[in-house]
């Protein structure tokens, strides 16, 4: 089971990459679990139009037409921690498919990236800083397979 | 204007505590700013119920009968992060009134804490780990306050 976690811009909090580090160790117990930093560009482009466009493409280059591609965005659909659990699980049983998480850059996606998408995921109604969502969801994602193996941590 | 933050349960996750100073400090612009930690009463108490109760009594202790206390949980009621920011300048407009914020512990409230309650506020459909909850909503409350006047973290 192989799952990718793409997410764009650098991390500019540091102490958030010790959390990151956790959590994608103790989801190397479940999956192949790999996690891959876009830089974004906000500053390089002359627009909001370009930047997500230039991320776009970045975001194309990692990714296989049988991927199953899930977007992280405030907009997407909510669910309990038990309910996304059953949604990894349901990705799971899909053969040969791997679960590829994105999680956008401040201004969101590209119009081919949400056409492309499988499914869209909100983590909350709110808006969180972009590095906080990361831990959020790794969190998330590790509950999820505790939930789907029977163990203890989500009570 | 004073904002008390209860938390329940020591942090156990020590990266994150750089969070929480760096949010707390970033408070301190908009409000007189506070956050107390009480201990869990989870492995000193024989049941659940004991357990949420002895942090009742705690939680009493740190509050006032002219508090407005919100209480985080995922069955509160959940806003956008403009919502919230509205919310919390309804609380603002309440002359002489402290803002308490009490996010739990593992076994949420006791029935005399929920009772008390002004408002409950909910994070996310998700559960989170209790440490996270605490960043996050730093984090949130943070943002509200830029909202509310009007600079430009928020986007």
């Amino acid at each position: 089971m192989k799952i990718l976690l793409i997410t764009i811009g650098d991390n500019e909090d540091k102490y958030l990459a010790t959390g990151f580090e956790l959590y994608a160790k103790r989801l190397q117990h479940y999956a192949s679990f790999e996690m891959v930093t876009i830089s974004s560009q906000k500053n390089k482009s002359n627009s909001k139009e370009a930047a997500i466009l230039a991320e776009a493409k970045e975001i194309q280059k990692k990714i296989t037409p049988s991927d199953l591609i899930i977007l992280l965005d405030e907009k997407g659909k909510e669910y309990s921690s038990l309910e996304f659990a059953k949604q990894v699980q349901k990705y799971l049983n899909m053969p040969g498919k791997r679960m590829v998480f994105i999680i956008g850059g401040p201004y969101g996606f590209a119009p081919e990236i949400k056409e492309r998408a499988n499914q869209t995921v909100s983590l909350s109604k709110m808006t969180f800083n972009h590095q906080m969502a990361r831990l959020f969801f790794l969190e998330q994602l590790y509950r999820a397979m505790t939930i789907l193996k029977g163990e203890p941590y989500h009570h």
